[in-house]
């Protein structure tokens, strides 16, 4: 694992022919997205209430729901949200070249990624992709990961969405190292984690469901030889030396507790209410939308893609209304590099909190002259020499219409203050690895900036 | 903890003072149950579909829910089901005397009990208690948990309750150690954590409460003196060397991923539905019933308290309509000690399944010749020998009326099968003390049994 870490410059394929081959991939392929009535949707049912269901009644559905908390602020809301209780397969196989562990990747297309083709998982499967209720063929290696022996599973856990847009939706996230030979579409190519890692650098390359996968492997877990330290950045070594705390400022006991504390303290409530009743929002024809336009909305599309073959469907999507920040503070304390985590209530979260970066917020206008959330400025302010990423990424393109967030890493000032706000934490690398073991503990942006984290 | 944990015959007050000094509060109090129609419920409101609501909204009600499964057997359900989606407290106060830590316990009167008092947290409050919602006396040692340090904070975690009778409710268990003196109410005492285990071995004497907050105390996280080791007896030996054990027949990663498959696989929808509409019940004036008489049924009670004071209140109350049996059986493997575990689907379950013990059921005539869940019959058929742990456990008095479970640990043979049933897996004491750290993973039930574990 930390040889492929390590390695960059690969036998099988250099970074520039994988980049070059993405490259390929999205030229070759057209893709259509048409905005048509909700009504228009081919294997798609509007109820009366207009939300919006698919015919075979699995899938996912946009609903209604109401929000209550007393937790601030707002205290009490509601919104369209994507229901999808299913657990899907998000699954990378692995195989050892040369001594070093290489990932299955996938160049596959998504209707509302920004740009046509990004790095995905082996497979990408919902539950109902695989038990084929919308029909088409079996997804691809999906045994692989069904029948995985214990011995060949390196990662297997379950992960949350963004709880701002799912009701409490999760995947599960497998790795699962392979053997024999694997027939190999042409569609996929292997890579190393460090190439990965490489490519998470530039914007838009790497999906969101790549990102997660990656985002849970703990290398405190895997053996690193003095031969691979030495190859490592200092920032990369200094990772990994946090990633081996289990204490930091903070035991993890006491972490928890903290948890434990604002759990207790706040209550989130959400009910479902008719998604043409919701307060502040408007159901049209061919978009759900606040009468404010802020936040985002809800489109009906036909997606029409011509490559080797063509495919055409119809979805809802969900459009964003302004870009987003995701960003987190790390600093070094006593020698060991900290990130300043945030409990983040969010309406789909499955357990009132879920652990988030420093700053995950919108950006744009929206906060028309009112104070930002913490540290926001910070971060926008910071100079170039305290940032250590910073790239577009964009959230799953089969549920979000070109959605991209600003994700960056920035160190703080020696000068920056060591008390916090009462739902903000500072954690070592191995505290949110810990955590990560353990379901709807750290959520989506925050495993996205974590994958995205470079050692050499 | 562990000179607690070793301290039976304790300076303070001896394990026969305590045991008489219960007996006479039970002596002294009178608690009378009345059965009443559920819309004579003082306080309390009856809606059209016969779903029962405290008047404040707040506190608890019995509503009727659909259940939902892919997991056998039955697919499809409904039931009445206590719902109270409010974190309460469960605290104990912690204070050192002679060098070993002492508990506050209180004898505390609950209506459902089958006796009248047992042994309770110091603080046991729900939030409507403490916010007062149904008016009373500001809940006693409230304010050392509320304002509890972080370095005061010996444990503090979120764990769940009966998953087949609560809609996902939760407690926060706590201990806080305190130093300066703290008043004495005439219903508390200081004992050891040896003493309360000890308490343990008898019929109905240590409540469920206390039961749930000694469970989660990890003993591989104390410092032990080769002179409490010593004290030890081997059966306690060889826990606390289970204990120490984070990987056992399977490493901690194997167990969750075995956990993952199961949660990825099945599905649990749960879904309210009118309460008089609710399939297989009866909503009558003064009870809710099974048409067969099964499982359980609700009442409408006036509960009379004539101790110093005379207390009076009406609240509903869950009887069960069978006593149940919660086993535990355990193995050497390798040298080291396994619970064989259960992961077991409930419909008030947070997440899908908690792990329980090997054998969580009812008893009596329910199964009518057809098949008992498996181990039922060799845990029922042990040999004395084999037992390690026998006594009749009550259920919260809060809730239930006369619920009381077999608990036991049970010693397997030593050619008892390695091979499981795919629900069921090898774990030791340590990996449990993991799990029980993070919540909704150790079902009240596993965490009775744990609690009773003696080590003297």
């Amino acid at each position: 694992m930390i040889r492929s870490l390590c390695t960059i410059a690969d036998k099988c394929a250099s970074l520039d022919s994988i980049a070059t081959w993405i490259d390929i991939r999205n030229k070759e392929v057209s893709v259509q997205v048409e905005r048509i009535p909700f009504k228009a949707l081919d294997k798609w049912e509007v109820l009366p209430d207009n939300s919006l269901h698919h015919c075979s009644g699995k899938f996912f559905s946009i609903e209604g729901i109401r929000v209550k908390t007393d937790y601030p602020n707002p205290m009490e809301w509601e919104q369209p949200i994507i229901n999808q209780p299913e657990i899907g397969y998000l699954g990378i196989l692995a195989k050892e070249f040369d001594g070093a562990l290489h990932f299955l990747m996938q160049a596959k297309i998504e209707p509302g990624n920004v740009n046509n083709v990004q790095l995905s998982p082996t497979l990408q499967a919902t539950k109902s992709n695989y038990t084929r209720v919308h029909g088409g063929k079996n997804a691809a290696y999906l045994d692989f990961f069904r029948n995985a022996k214990s011995d060949q599973i390196i990662l297997d856990q379950l992960q949350s969405e963004q709880g701002a847009r799912f009701l409490r939706k999760r995947n599960r996230n497998m790795i699962v190292k392979v053997d024999g030979d694997i027939p190999l579409n042409e569609d996929f190519r292997w890579m190393t984690l460090g190439q990965i890692k490489e490519l998470m650098q530039r914007d838009n390359c790497v999906n969101m469901d790549t990102r997660t996968v990656i985002a849970g492997i703990d290398f405190a877990e895997h053996f690193v030889s003095d031969a691979e330290m030495a190859e490592m950045s200092d920032f990369g070594r200094d990772m990994l030396h946090s990633a081996f705390a289990q204490s930091g400022v903070k035991t993890l006991r006491g972490v928890l507790s903290w948890l434990t504390n604002l759990k207790s303290r706040y209550d989130l409530f959400v009910e479902r209410v008719p998604l043409n009743q919701i307060n502040e929002w408007e159901c049209r024809d061919d978009e759900i939308v606040r009468y404010d336009k802020k936040y985002f909305r809800v489109l009906g599309v036909r997606v029409h893609i011509e490559n080797r073959e063509v495919v055409s469907w119809c979805q809802p999507l969900v459009q964003p209304m302004q870009q987003g920040i995701c960003a987190f503070i790390i600093k070094k304390i006593d020698g060991m590099y900290h990130f300043l985590v945030q409990a983040k209530l969010e309406c789909g979260n499955r357990d009132v909190f879920e652990l988030a970066p420093t700053v995950q917020c919108l950006t744009g206008s929206i906060f028309n002259g009112a104070p930002r959330p913490p540290y926001t400025d910070y971060v926008l302010n910071a100079r170039k020499e305290q940032i250590v990423y910073d790239a577009l990424q964009s959230e799953e393109g089969g549920r979000f219409y070109h959605e991209q967030n600003r994700n960056m890493i920035v160190i703080a000032d020696d000068d920056f203050p060591m008390d916090l706000p009462s739902t903000y934490q500072w954690m070592t690398l191995g505290q949110i690895n810990e955590f990560m073991r353990y379901s709807n503990y750290i959520n989506i942006q925050a495993r996205s900036l974590i994958a995205a984290l470079k050692y050499k």
